[in-house]
């Protein structure tokens, strides 16, 4: 299977290929985390990308595929390194070994898990896993769902049953969702690919603690009602991705009983704290949704494109994504077994759930949780530490993994502080100090960290947090000094005032 | 950063791990096809898979790593093995030794492709690989999009996007979409994810060569317009799944101008053959499409999950897909970049142009263009053999890489010749001669073959043909001679009638 001459495993160019692929099984599979000096987030420089993408662009002729195997390990460096102990940004997911090694096996497979009969062991695999995290939230022996590529996609999933199985196609133009004003922007793309307005979003004010105020949805509901409107999906954030918060879900599930509404509940990230046992109390109620989305690559320690819809309704599903079922049968799947494409969005697929059955089979789920457990505790650390510090306020309670933190020294203004705080995290981030960017909690620019990488010890963040608080200082010296009049209001010219909504990024 | 003990690299177990690991890379970049005498389609027992389920189900503890990735290989081999030299059943997609390489390259390096500032390096590439693939169809230079899991999110993300460019909201129930009755069902699916109701679709017969019958789409739009309803979407095969066939490209795209339509074509199996020198201009007018559908995984020789979509109006895709933009811009993110995930579904995903750039990059496009060249051979030579045969008809042109072939002999019903290209079929599958399965071609069940495994030679192809002749006549034998009075139209209660409908799986 010579495809040209330079992949002849007599070439001696094929044993240099071979030599960089065993390397990169050695990378696959370290259990050594990257230096505090490794760069955290290498950026490509702007000014370069015109001849980058003259030089990268392919042509029709061959190349040596050492220096193009070069040339793309070159390239793949430009990213947000997660895996690095001050990597804080986002959710910063960090892949074990063995998931990284349920990876290889999955690409040397390259398994199709759409139809049943063309993929029977990972499609028994995914049914078990299914069956697996479902029991682990307490839904039903006969819950269904599947794997899809992400969060996002497991909304879209949820979103499309729910619209199917609570409305009459007359009804849809006035049907309303409920969520809080936490909710992860997917949710919001996922209605407008359904269909949705963004008039038909009821989007229900937070409390102190960033949770959905209930009383208010109530209010909502029956106003709405009133108005001709047709309640029928609530969402509910478990982990938001902005502060980690989670929704009260025995209260809301009451409400979507009472109120015959479909509730899904967005889990992307937060759903995996029922695997502790510890901190499962956090997310009891979990399994009184209607629906959930989960993320394997986020708090399960899995590569990327590994996501979970799980829902109570499996012929909901069924009926939503079963397209012309009377004629794909094959000719040798059995009646009881589930071919997965009739259950999502898609067909052809990988089989994304085996290497986190490897995971879980490898570790065990009490394993799992302890990792998770650390996740709690480094937040929890990181929290303690900024509190020692002078001048922060941790606006909301530190839930989960994720801590925001805002430093508010006197004689400044609100608006002050916002350009403040963008300045500190833009200096942590350039002098590489660790990957901490800032969010927006109540209108206020913060900064926000999430750490979830069990490899980190908790002193790692205590130092971390000591280094920002000493930036915090310089920082604010330095506008003190550059404008020994401010607290005025205004914005300081010199310091850009860039944000990032933590929220919109999963 | 060890997990548990098993996993500590001090740990014998580990080493062990490690020589699994090590041959799994050899099994990933091997050039060696398997054996005729490997099982092309292992099917898992269904008696066992309670207990299967039992087995395999995790619990709180941790099991040897070991025996779990023994198991884990166990598992994964129950599916179809399209590298096999003898299958041809759906898309039999071969991934080369290059993209697997470029598989293992991603998984390493676990970038999420949502936005610039955190993945700049394979978000340049991606870049790169949008604006070349769209060149190499003629699209305009302006050309954008995105890579998603597969054709079915790519002609969703089309869609969503024609729906948002071509109608105000009033509009959509009036809607209408026109395909031909030869549309993949991921078509169906998507319009019915993004709120469409089935009876909005107008499906157009085909003529002799199953292409779409322009005289009757000019009449339906017409009609449909006399009738108050609102033609937006045309949706045309350039390589449908079930036999190859490409739609008058030209001829749609001069309709959809004239009618003010959005002309989506999905090429997720055909629009490959753009890259090939010799068979160029049977997709010639792709370029003219207001979005194009191609999928890596099928004839790019990319492992799972390498969806594209292609527009020229980058400017829609973006009005779909980008939420809260004013708040997700990265602090680093500069102004000319593209952040992927506002122009498609998904926010976090794996760096799925990286393998593809790299396949492109080592062989040439020329290269790549004659592996798809071998794809014909191979099916010109099935059709050329199986023309040498007594009693079979092909009952649509071959195109591309799929012939279909019905036996027919003399003194049989219709329908007895259903049921006995139904039993060929599962001959051959239990025989491990080949995976040949059945499809329905104007209501009759019809063998279909799928060849495109560049690493196969046409002797190969013409040796399997002659076993399947050989089998064929077995078969119609043994209904002669168990029902010597048949030919009265009733289908034989020993031969059962399952079908698959090829272009129900991709």
């Amino acid at each position: 299977m010579h495809f040209n001459t330079s992949q002849d495993p007599s070439d001696e160019r094929w044993t240099e290929v071979m030599l960089i692929a065993r390397s990169l099984l050695n990378q696959l599979l370290t259990t050594d985390l990257p230096l505090p000096s490794d760069p955290i987030l290498p950026i490509l420089d702007t000014s370069e990308l015109p001849s980058l993408q003259d030089k990268i662009m392919p042509d029709d002729h061959p190349r040596d595929p050492v220096s193009i195997l070069q040339q793309a390990m070159t390239l793949f460096d430009y990213h947000i390194h997660h895996t690095h102990p001050h990597s804080f940004a986002y959710i910063p997911a960090c892949p074990i070994p063995i998931a990284r090694l349920g990876a290889l096996l999955t690409s040397v497979c390259n398994v199709n898990v759409a139809n049943w009969d063309a993929s029977s062991g990972p499609s028994e695999v995914e049914k078990a896993m299914i069956h697996w995290l479902g029991s682990q939230l307490g839904l039903p022996d006969s819950v269904g769902g599947c794997f899809v590529s992400g969060g996002s996609m497991a909304n879209m999933t949820a979103i499309v049953a729910a619209r199917d199985e609570k409305l009459q196609p007359l009804q849809r133009a006035n049907a309303t969702i409920y969520m809080s004003d936490q909710t992860h922007l997917s949710v919001m793309k996922a209605l407008h690919i359904a269909g949705f307005m963004d008039y038909q979003v009821h989007k229900i004010p937070t409390d102190d603690n960033c949770c959905m105020d209930v009383n208010l949805l109530r209010h909502a509901i029956k106003t709405d009602r009133l108005f001709g409107r047709v309640p029928f999906l609530l969402v509910a954030n478990c982990g938001s991705t902005n502060t980690g918060t989670i929704d009260p879900l025995h209260e809301l599930a009451d409400i979507a009983r009472d109120e015959g509404l479909w509730l899904h509940v967005d889990g992307a990230y937060g759903a995996s704290i029922a695997l502790s046992d510890k901190h499962r109390h956090l997310v009891d109620g979990i399994g009184r949704a209607d629906s959930v989305s989960w993320d394997g690559h986020k708090w399960l320690f899995q590569t990327y494109g590994c996501g979970i819809v799980l829902t109570r309704h499996v012929n909901s599903l069924a009926r939503s994504f079963s397209f012309d079922a009377e004629y794909i049968t094959g000719p040798l799947e059995p009646q009881a077994t589930t071919s997965f494409y009739k259950l999502g969005p898609e067909l052809s697929r990988p089989a994304r759930a085996m290497s986190l059955w490897l995971t879980l089979k490898v570790l065990g789920r009490r394993r799992v949780g302890e990792m998770i457990d650390q996740g709690f505790l480094l937040t929890c650390t990181a929290d303690h530490s900024i509190r020692q510090c002078k001048n922060w306020i941790i606006p909301v309670p530190t839930v989960a993994s994720i801590v925001v933190f805002r430093y508010a020294p006197p004689g400044f203004s609100e608006e002050e502080l916002d350009s403040l705080n963008s300045a500190i995290s833009q200096r942590i981030v350039a002098e590489n100090i660790a990957s901490i960017l800032t969010t927006q909690i109540r209108g206020r620019t913060t900064l926000r960290m999430c750490a979830m990488n069990p490899a980190v010890q908790p002193e790692t963040i205590s130092e971390v947090i000591s280094r920002v608080d000493k930036v915090a200082q310089a920082e604010a010296s330095k506008v003190k000094k550059t404008y020994p009049k401010m607290s005025n209001g205004l914005c300081s010219p010199l310091i850009s005032c860039c944000v990032v909504e933590a929220s919109d990024h999963a």
